[in-house]
């Protein structure tokens, strides 16, 4: 039986709907459990401070609580199905171990504004885990560009043929967006930054507490000021967070596409590892680039996942809702899919070298055709003029030599300066 | 080892992508595992009528098939860890116990067409369920229409009191639409009334087979002709079956929206038993219907799994692609989420009474101005007219006893005649 | 100033919000509003057949109603941008045709069951001429497949050349997915073949109406019952009809991705004529199958106005909602987007040849693997020992007739034999 | 004929597929007009600058680009339904008025450059004005929350009155969220503060142009260096610019909802003037909030055509693809949603009171059963304690003076306390 009775514990409770409503996933209650315990060191140390509990119970709960909290990380202290959650898990067990002391903790929280703590604490760490996770996969990225800056490749529009392009401006064009993703990324954390401790469950409480100390006790940036707003934010920040993800998702979707046609025979630009291919179980001729299919339907998972949080906490009426407790399970889900998709595309694209012989080969007379036009352009004629003439005689168009084509077009972002140092330096202040 | 090797489970595969890639969720398989064994032992029938394999070792094969089919829907026959797929375990344990003869049966088809095989009679018996359990729920429903047919409630429109109704139209409307939903669940059980075996990878084989044969031993309306339309399917047959179920999840959204709302000290008409409340870990006073919530929140989970598989699928090339994979969990998972949403409300409704004093306090002046407007057309006046007269004269509408009201209103569909047998004969034809 | 006083369109209501919430599409209006007084026209007969309106009465504004009518076909009754909807325009016409007879007819009804019925006499119609230019196209599709039915082309899978296809087997497979839609389609024409007249604004009303009176005379199929459940069906019925044409936009996602690639320097499987290709403003050597693309993407369009409709009507209490008013645009936008895309998709197949030769030169011996080992198999050896030696081997594949190869592949469904006529069948019985 | 022969203008493309494919909304070119020609005149300065076309052309072409800017401002220069987009429109019009130093204009850029230079150029202005006018709307609500500061209210959670709130708390909840949505935005607004001119059709040019010259005339924060990146960008920065007002319309979507509720009969906690409600055709009593019902579903509208544009861009090659050309719409039609949504529930708000009585005559007794524990744990007994006791005895619980309760909440963001003045101050640096 819960602590607190008539709860959906209650022996009363219909057995298969809890089973249907509350089924947990012990797995997201574990990652919270360290953060859990976290916040309420803070809580703990803040009731001392305000005089509402002892200095000496504040230490037996808080030695308790610190010895809980490396168990957490160890992985020696977890979910248990009986249990409710991990708050519950929680309050058994500083109960057990600190006797009386441990039911002091819980004045001037709820389990609403616990679970909230938690998730922020958790969504922040996990934002900054996955920019540095995201740093080293744009470094991979800079440095095939780096490699092969002004190497000729095809460059296409409309999936067809169009202008010589570079391996240097393919591979940082990629890098660029992921680079533009800080801000967005940074907004996300400082929307999970906060402390929304003493909200309780969202009308603040009797007690004379100081949030603000929390705030600075957790090192957070600034308190969530209203109580309500702390219950309003449920699902809101998740979302928010995962939309801050979005870009990077999108960017390796694209990356991935790319590489899945690129490694087809029919373009064969690039050369994947056998690590990172599959064979079939009828046809014994193939080589598939399973994984970058698999990380490309990935985004759609994942965007699948936003829509489901935006929908979860629309038309609700203000306050506290059961609905909220749904969109844990996608927010945890969310970012372990964008965490892996980052790592997985990383191995894939650090066993990737490309076919230069190939590329080459592909550098039929057609692709000069808009060179020509400009050049006829630099040497007195209108675009529009050049670009008539050059249309009615495309077979007078000359095969070039894709190097020097390529260098020639030299300013800023052009297939022969694609930029790679810019970017680099960019890349410095990422974090 | 896998059996083909350079697959993904080659030992040149790199394992951290391997587990990101290619993570089963092992309950998936063990649910499509009978019913890959049924369509395998189907297979093995029609390449012995084919004389494709002995007669002798045909019997061999079924008769191992027989007892593992038994086995896997007992239970005892399930997925390990370390095996790939359902179709590997199958594989595995059939050569184990048939030996050579084992091994015959893997001719003229793929894991490609064996999973969609799987997947297609999976579909079709949940949707049969389904429509058990949903006929089931719509005569709950019916039943508490039936109970309180006439009994007045009030009438809403824009969230605003309007005109009167009564409980039995109220709870009735739900059920109509869910009668309606027959056409759409048969229709896409007849999307998955197809024998898809012998399209193996999506181009056929050499092999002299007879599909029909399988399609008519397997009990099935019809082939799927064209081998590569098998693989065009897979996503798509999974995407239908999940929208043939969607008017099914919407009803249940907005029925349990209005009991949330229904049940609140604002409106309290509603009375539901504590097996179906819940406290709070913070305010005694608290008696939430937190099962209504979280089956609400549950349609916005479903349409973004509906979204996640439209998504997934689009896009690609003709052929078998990885990013089909991705569509088992979203399939799989949304079935269940159907299936115990309806369990859960109709627990919910069986639970549910109304409280007939209440509604009556709600039946205040202003929501018989309608009524009185249509008595003076009646009587003679032009609509307009009356109504722009009662409109400017509010406060001389008369109260009127609710039961007199609601039992004129006699016409098909009207609060004192809901309609409740037509619904029930309907009903009669839904499965 | 509007009939009903104190509406939106009061003096009171402030112009800037008017502005924003009810800014009228007047081409939505348009295109219901023949179905709207074909509708009146049926509940006219009604009221005068139950002598609540005079036999002269009914005559009277039966004429005027059969003009406005076929004046509304003709386009020379069309929405003002003064008047708030069609019903209003329907109201002040009729009035200001007939006179005082007019204004009986608004009795025993409401806007909301207005709007409701013209939506699904509109929807019903749209849905049966969207299933003929279906049909059409289908028929198209298996044009082309049975003039080149067993021409070789390469298959694929994961975007890898995998086994010898046939043209025929190509085309036909998004055929066969068409048909396969029927149910989906007749099911969602059956929702939207009902009658909604007289449940008014979802409670009924006084007047000793006949609702299965106007059923019949509407040629419809059944009534809509519960006068509630009318309100309840706005939105999930337009939900439904989009979502029951989901199948056919996924199939045409899918033919025009395919043909954007096949159309590519890297295939040229294809030739599409210039009616169906553009060039580029800055690239005079471009030819880009637009088309295709723009088809594509609208896929995607579509889905999203299917999630916009779906979270609409979420969460919202009993009766009606303006919140529903806000499905009407994504519900005639939807139905013009599958009815173009299909159009335009028709227009660019039979615009569309293939390139025999270019074919033919894809054939390596890669792609004879596959059946080299299931030759094997037919002489005896198992699949899996079969397999593993080819795959040793590979180079010992060697080259066949890709039309030899094809026409070998006989079993229903192969390339060899797509069933191109069993389709042409089945689409005999698909209207 | 466009000035690119064979282009989709051509004679030769078929007439009903380019109605289909290129039906332009004058809308949208209109709103681009004027930031087109904005890019322009830094091109044509850029050519001076670099020698690529003359002192004296170059001043021609910017004396007549600044009219024609003037003119698009006025709206006297617009789009005509016969010309393709609004590049077409302005080279028309510059070579019919600058001659042949118009051409001179067309060098190094192409439409694929222009086009996303307008749009970020577009979407910068667009961003930066919905921030002032968001800035006003909290003002809006921070004075509401100001004003009733510590009126009493009740609190909510799970739909079911449990603690005291307030005015001020529940009006500032909403405020406080939609401040923290400044780093998202400042974030969206970077992602549009970049140049892309000179980067071409994705490939860059032949001429050595000054990009970083064009980037500080046109005042923008930075170049966006790649290329082909300017391309890969097409319809994510649009994405992340309408993701980054998502937190705003879910704040207006949560209000919204609110109000409905809160002016129902059964809630009638708020008093909104008559310009913000409407009538009913049918029921003469009705007062509805329809504003908020449509603010509230526009939400809907507004994710799902942040999915649409998510989809749309996935899963397509590397370079420009004619999909990208449906993120305009999405993009232009999302920006105004928000606006007008941000206008609308400002003008609600401003006519918006709250009916003080009525909040108080909720103040039932077990509203304060929460507290009376609390007043218990003070008094010394633990939490657990405390809340089983008054459980199991709620009928003990006493009335009390709502205002006293709240005011003696006192601790940050409490009701009584729920920090107006340091959100008031955070909003200083909102802009």
């Amino acid at each position: 039986m819960a602590i607190w009775s008539t709860s959906a514990n209650d022996e009363g409770f219909n057995s298969r709907l809890h089973e249907i409503c509350f089924k947990t996933n012990l797995d997201y209650d574990n990652k919270l459990l360290p953060w859990d315990i976290i916040a309420l060191i803070s809580h703990g140390r803040m009731l001392a401070k305000c005089e509402l509990i002892s200095a000496s119970d504040a230490e037996l709960i808080e030695t308790h609580l610190q010895e809980m909290k490396q168990e957490a990380l160890d992985g020696t202290l977890k979910m248990l199905p009986e249990i409710e959650d991990c708050h519950s898990l929680i309050e058994d067990e500083l109960i057990k171990r600190a006797g009386d002391a441990g039911k002091q903790l819980y004045m001037a929280r709820s389990r609403n504004d616990q679970v909230v703590s938690a998730t922020r604490l958790f969504g922040k760490d996990k934002l900054i885990k996955i920019k540095h996770t995201l740093k080293s996969f744009i470094e991979e990225l800079l440095n095939l560009a780096s490699k092969y800056e002004t190497t000729p490749m095809p460059g296409y529009t409309h999936t067809q043929r169009a202008m010589p392009s570079s391996i240097g401006l393919w591979a940082s064009s990629f890098a660029e967006i992921l680079i533009n993703q800080k801000e967005t990324i940074d907004a996300a954390i400082s929307l999970n930054d906060v402390n929304v401790l003493g909200s309780a469950a969202g009308y603040g409480t009797d007690f004379p507490i100081d949030r603000e100390f929390v705030t600075k006790d957790l090192g957070l940036a600034r308190t969530q000021v209203n109580s309500l707003s702390c219950q309003l934010s449920r699902g809101q920040v998740e979302c928010q967070t995962l939309q801050s993800l979005w870009g990077t998702m999108f960017v390796i979707n694209r990356l991935a596409n790319d590489m899945v046609w690129m490694t087809s025979a029919e373009f064969d630009f690039l050369d994947v590892g056998k690590s990172c291919t599959t064979g079939s179980s009828i046809m014994p001729n193939k080589k598939n680039l399973d994984p970058c299919e698999i990380i490309r339907s990935r985004y759609h998972l994942f965007t699948g996942q936003i829509s489901q949080a935006q929908g979860v906490i629309s038309n609700l009426f203000s306050g506290y809702n059961s609905d909220y407790q749904e969109t844990k399970g996608v927010f945890m889900e969310g970012l372990t899919l964008v965490e892996e998709s980052l790592e997985a595309m990383g191995i894939v694209i650090s066993n990737t070298d490309i076919k230069e012989e190939r590329l080459l080969s592909f550098f039929s007379k057609d692709i000069y055709a808009t060179d020509l036009v400009n050049r006829q352009v630099i040497e007195g004629k209108t675009f529009r003029d050049a670009y008539i003439e050059v249309k009615k005689s495309l077979d007078t168009v000359e095969l070039e030599d894709p190097y020097e084509n390529v260098k020639r077009k030299t300013h800023l972002g052009a297939p022969g300066n694609p930029g790679v140092d810019i970017l680099k330096e960019r890349l410095n202040n990422f974090i």
